[in-house]
């Protein structure tokens, strides 16, 4: 069963259609949609915005735009350039990298703090043959400024094309510069690159990168939170960064200056807790003062080869790959491996945080492990995150602890 | 009273001569030649191991120079060259420095452990007119790689030059490359800089640098622990970078190959709990791979400006100076300073890092402040450490508390 049928399996059409409209009725999710969502579904919740019966914050906030969007027209107009929407639901729906987008790390219970609440987006626009679930479970984002130097040009295709060889998925935001080089690096050793966009999946921008994109369209994906049809803005772009920083494993920043995109996608990803490493270069280069600023003051991890990406975002699983087809048994299965297993539920699902908890294991090494525990059938990613696969053959081994 | 006259007044000719046989006749200070200091005292343990009286350890140690090191002769040879011998007892005496090398952190009490004891040295030669407390009190070291690339030559002088400008005497190696960049920028702006030599100071090592280490002899000092006539060895090298490390308040590595002497400087910093630093360059280099292994494994402090050299060996103390001369009265003196003074005994003598304990203040600005508390006169350094000046005037302001 490929991707796309298990999707149409899963989310009826008329769900998907309610998740299209909810995304684009207002620019950015709201406490308020979600809210609707979680308590009426998405097919009711758009009924009420769409009629104005939703109650007045949400009337308000709809506005503009709740007769005019189409969610099935979204759908048909995605489908123009081979785009789907992925959605809650989707067995490809990261909604376990998504999830810690509402609760930042640095925002207090209340509500207040330095980090403002994003809130997760409510589907992402998915252009291309990548399978999101696959992907994403190991992937680093390689991001930086527009505005390289040679070195750091060289920098980020020699990391991006050593992560991708190593199996990473590498993700950046399609703009020119250290992103541009990302991308092409990954294309030149076949491996899988995804370009993150600030504006539609159906619109590639910046121009000047459209033959890139629709190469990252054709062998990995293009994606984006907005919905066809829609341009960038500034604020988009710094949205944008905020799903690269979530989507990933860990965040890379190859060269920056002081007032850098780049850096707003290190401090998001800083927030949801995800590895941040940096580039160093002369220091006096301006292309490397934000990167310097990372290492120095933000506890960046200094990444000075392909080496210490795998070590960043991709953990111990790395070095001791267990010997393939024994992760289907939990004999012979290694320690750590099998503390992982051990801690995730049989129903529901977890997120990798509460598994690496559970298990008392670094969370990068639970990411890396669980993509392979997935890849091998023996763990599961479902809307509410990762289960046990309910296989029989793993309860038979199952040893009485 | 000039510095020579301090000294002549504080330690008897005969006690010099004791100790500048002492620190010639083994290659290095043992345990068993401080243990008989300690017990006896310098001249009477010179004239038991001169006259193989020490015990069996000591004779054997002492074996091959007991009979052929005179401690006149080296000082009478130290005088050629302007030099003196600067021992325990003497004002300038850096005590408090040297001790951690008894105890470096890492070793444990069974004497064990991964880092090697060192001891004090007996006395330190000293070539030059630059007073050792005075210099000492507010210093750096700058050291790399005897093979820099013109970036690292450069960023060495920049930074060598600003600590300089800052007030901070800068203390290398007198090596090619980085060492050399970092004295000959303090030359240029006539700050003070001192050369740690591996052989005697009256053997600039290595020739090529001799107009250079004589212009530093002249203006700051060319210091060893090695007397007078000793050529240079590699592990001599290694136990030049432990003093360096030990007399300065930290350390910059400005470029380092992956096994530059510079990472031993560092280690030993570390070690006796002096701040390291280190200057990024691009990850291309291989001279600044030793630079990026103490940023990302070692926890050196990225280094980029002369602030940041600053904040390193100089702490809070630079950003805020009190006016010049309030410090010699407690009344309008800043909280940090007075808390300072208050932890300082009025006899006998504490390291900067049990003031630190007792005052709660970091140590790197402890020193920084005992460094002004002894120009202004409120603090003297003797032979056991820092304590309250005596000065009436300041106890007549004391504060009851």
């Amino acid at each position: 069963m490929s991707v796309g049928e298990q999707e149409a399996a899963a989310v009826p059409r008329d769900v998907r259609e309610a998740y299209a409209y909810l995304g684009a009725v207002t620019e950015r999710p709201t406490a308020q949609v979600w809210d609707l969502v979680d308590s009426v579904g998405p097919v009711a919740a758009r009924d009420l915005i769409r009629d104005g019966r939703a109650g007045e914050t949400l009337n308000a906030q709809a506005e503009s735009r709740r007769e005019h969007v189409d969610g099935a027209a979204l759908l048909e107009s995605a489908a123009t350039v081979s785009a789907r929407l992925v959605v809650p639901g989707d067995p490809g729906w990261p909604g376990y990298a998504l999830a810690p987008l509402d609760r930042p790390r640095g925002r207090r219970r209340d509500g207040t703090g330095g980090v403002p609440t994003a809130l997760r987006p409510l589907g992402l626009w998915w252009r291309g043959p990548a399978d999101p679930a696959t992907e994403l479970g190991r992937s680093v984002a390689v991001v930086g400024t527009r505005a390289p130097t040679p070195y750091g040009r060289t920098v980020a295709a020699d990391l991006s094309a050593g992560a991708a060889a190593e199996g990473f998925t590498v993700v950046s935001g399609g703009a020119f510069g250290i992103d541009a080089a990302a991308h092409r690096a990954v294309l030149g050793v076949r491996g899988t690159t995804i370009a993150v966009l600030a504006g539609g999946v159906d619109r590639l921008y910046p121009r000047g990168n459209d033959g890139l994109l629709r190469e990252v369209a054709e062998t990995g994906a293009v994606v984006s939170a907005q919905p066809p049809g829609t341009g960038v803005t500034r604020y988009r772009f710094l949205d944008r960064n905020r799903i690269i920083a979530a989507l990933t494993g860990a965040t890379v920043v190859v060269e920056a200056a002081a007032r850098s995109g780049a850096l707003s996608t290190a401090a998001w990803a800083a927030a949801l807790d995800r590895p941040v490493g940096a580039v160093p270069g002369p220091v006096t280069s301006v292309a490397s003062v934000g990167c310097h600023l990372l290492l120095r003051d933000r506890g960046a991890v200094l990444i000075g080869r392909t080496a210490d990406v795998v070590e960043l975002a991709g953990a111990m699983g790395e070095t001791a790959p267990p010997p393939a087809g024994e992760a289907t048994s939990w004999d012979g299965m290694d320690d750590v491996t099998r503390r992982i297993l051990e801690a995730l539920p049989t129903s529901g699902g977890a997120a990798p945080a509460e598994v690496a908890r559970s298990a008392g294991i670094a969370p990068t090494t639970v990411r890396a492990v669980l993509g392979r525990l997935m890849s091998t059938g023996a763990a599961v990613r479902g809307p509410e995150g990762w289960r046990r696969s309910g296989d029989g053959g793993m309860q038979l081994s199952l040893p009485v602890s």
